[in-house]
């Protein structure tokens, strides 16, 4: 069918969304993949190349003859192209960027200079910059040109003679102006804009403060550098929930689910199995009582009730610092205020929890003594277990160390043994006190 | 200051962006209030009333004279009304939707009618639709008129007579264009488009993948009834993030950093006491196991660290699964496929851990079978919490229920019960055989 109408077939699939275009080129076999290159455009064929993933386009890149490559290249935005170059080992980006138009390869270059999860790092260099002095009309009949080549025209950015960001303008602004009317007058000089080593994340937040469609990146001269648009905050926060979701559940970086079992288990092995090196300290914890243990047994029962409960008791926490830090939301509360928060939070859990226990185990397991012990215990170690939960992200937050630290597992963990510690040396002091 | 530079001040406001202008006035204390209340005109008050948190917004209605605030709600959009009002009870709601215009309150009584979490509940009714037979030029006259009440301009949508959606062109279409062009001939007729309920996590999957700035949403008649805008979708995105990382940490509904101690502990208490009534099951084993433990007072040690590990490898099996779901990477696997790698994943991390615990167990605790006990059993209840962690997502997902019952804790819980049951069966078999 491809072979027989091109004509026919390169038509229907012209007006196809990009993003269908590459689906559709995905699904395609090897040697159907070699007719769309010899029937598209490497314009058209870039538009399909930026919407598929990183394999397919090394893929293609293999495939195809340099010129066309490079050509592919020059048409894609500069931070699709920086994405691509930077997924290449160093020798393979070089060749392939000196084989680029210069001015391209210079804003590929540029965007793949700056720190990762940086402003700098996603934003796109094909914005629509004005000066002040024009008219509406004059930057309608402007965009009609530019238009095509920028990733947005609904926000122009407006700079003096020094580049420097001065202005912004919105299409809808100009559209619902009078046609003469200066850009200087429409303009909003109070522009809402980041720096280029801004985390990708704080972009996140402002963007969706401010309900933006893309924000301005500067540098530290005021330069107007690039902009951030709103589809590629919309890929942050979803990596951002992923990278959260991971480091709740020791699998962080492990998370997709398109890898073989054998490739997922080497991802997921490590924290298994450093965990479970934490666990022979709790090991080595409840040995250290062993004599405490032997004179009562049922102790052990309730190892796995005290450990879940202070370790929940610690997510908790956890998760609402992670989700306050995450939001900008914890900003307006100081550290101290939170601990304590968390702390009275935990003391209040703890007693609901110890009066539980208090009615239940004498029932059930006919022993106060047993009933007084891990009823104190629980009391203890849910008021240890949130304050750690909240003041091992806020300690990361400050001294801006690698979250995954202060993942849930890690400080399930710390709790695990704290909350042992507690069980045993209170069960101890309570057998050699009657 | 406020109160002799009324002008000034006015002038000075109003040029702010609408969130810095809530932000400003959420932090005025009562009497300043008032005075806004005086100078700004309703329409600009609705402007601030949108960007506030749902308190503020309710103490300003109880300050304010009926006519004032029926104004205000009349210039929000028909959305922001519609979320609002859903905040109140059901009279107080009745009360004010009867003091609205009668054309807005018909747009918020609609929106309001729609389930929430749908399409039909988060879209905006403020839309322009045109029809195919206009010119370019024409249309963007029509736009300097309707633009200013419209919540997007950027996106057109072209319907029929019978207001069904037939296609949809953008602004920079049409600014790119001649202006003699029809839009019939500007736009493309591959409308995606969502219907009024479909779950609000789709529409932004939706949007994600298509890089849109704004979704149709139609009927079942293929009428067009509303957008959904970009902005709209980053707010879900958040908030499923905050519900998966809720659904992760027994921490649903209760991640709220603002509460006072003793509404956190009212939140979060139920899920611990939840929880710890499930460890009284756990409890209730051990119990059954009593006389093996009296038998090797060490196997107590190696709870901790078997409950973790099968926990942990759980969380990991229900973030990989969850996470695909959200995503929708998931759909293109078979679910048999899914629960077949992630029992594959389980036993080869289950084969790693055992390994290590048989070379490392018998060097600090002197002892074969108990190395032997640990190995196998981590083994098994390693290659079981893979599957459970796996397959609870998705028959709930299969089944359209409340995906809490997948929740992070209860896996584990479910994880302990059986890794523990494991246990004590092999160290009973075990020990009985020698």
């Amino acid at each position: 069918l491809l072979l027989n109408h091109y004509d026919l077939f390169r038509n229907e699939f012209l007006v196809l969304h990009p993003t269908d275009k590459a689906e559709f080129f995905s699904t395609l076999k090897q040697q159907e993949r070699q007719i769309f290159y010899r029937t598209l455009t490497s314009e058209e064929m870039a538009e399909v190349f930026q919407g598929l993933d990183i394999l397919d386009q090394k893929n293609m890149l293999i495939d195809l003859d340099q010129r066309y490559a490079s050509e592919i290249l020059n048409h894609l935005y500069a931070d699709d192209a920086a994405d691509f170059l930077a997924e290449l080992d160093d020798t393979e980006a070089l060749t392939l960027l000196k084989t680029m138009n210069l001015d391209d390869a210079k804003d590929v270059k540029e965007l793949m200079a700056y720190p990762p999860k940086t402003a700098g790092a996603i934003m796109t260099k094909e914005f629509i910059s004005l000066t002040s002095t024009h008219t509406a009309q004059e930057v309608i009949e402007q965009l009609r040109m530019e238009g095509p080549e920028a990733e947005t025209i609904y926000y122009l950015y407006v700079v003096n003679q020094a580049d420097q960001l001065v202005g912004v303008v919105s299409l809808r602004d100009l559209i619902t102006a009078q046609s003469n009317e200066l850009v200087e007058n429409l303009m909003s000089q109070r522009v809402v804009s980041v720096d280029s080593s801004t985390n990708q994340e704080e972009v996140a937040q402002i963007i969706k403060k401010y309900d933006f469609l893309a924000a301005p990146v500067i540098n530290s001269d005021g330069i107007l550098v690039g902009i951030v648009t709103v589809d590629d905050i919309i890929d942050v926060l979803e990596d951002e929930a992923t990278e959260d979701l991971g480091d709740f559940t020791a699998a962080r970086g492990a998370t997709d689910i398109h890898v073989s079992s054998f490739k997922a288990a080497q991802l997921r092995a490590p924290w298994i199995v450093l965990l479970m090196f934490f666990g022979l300290i709790t090991a080595g914890v409840i040995d250290q009582f062993e004599e405490t243990l032997s004179q009562i047994v049922l102790l052990a029962a309730f190892i796995p009730l005290l450990m879940g409960s202070a370790g929940n008791a610690g997510t908790q926490s956890l998760a609402v610092v992670v989700r306050g830090l995450a939001l900008g939301t914890l900003e307006k509360k100081g550290l101290v205020r939170t601990l304590l928060r968390e702390f009275q939070t935990g003391m209040m859990i703890g007693i609901i929890c110890a009066l539980a226990l208090l009615l239940i185990i004498p029932i059930f397991y006919k022993s106060w003594i047993l009933a007084i012990i891990v009823g104190i215990s629980i009391f203890c170690s849910l008021s240890v277990a949130t304050v750690i939960g909240a003041i091992v992200p806020l300690i990361i937050n400050k001294l801006k160390l690698d979250p995954a630290f202060a993942s849930g597992p890690f400080i399930t963990t710390v709790n695990d043994i704290l909350g042992l510690l507690i069980y045993f040396t209170i069960a101890t002091s309570l057998l050699e006190f009657l």
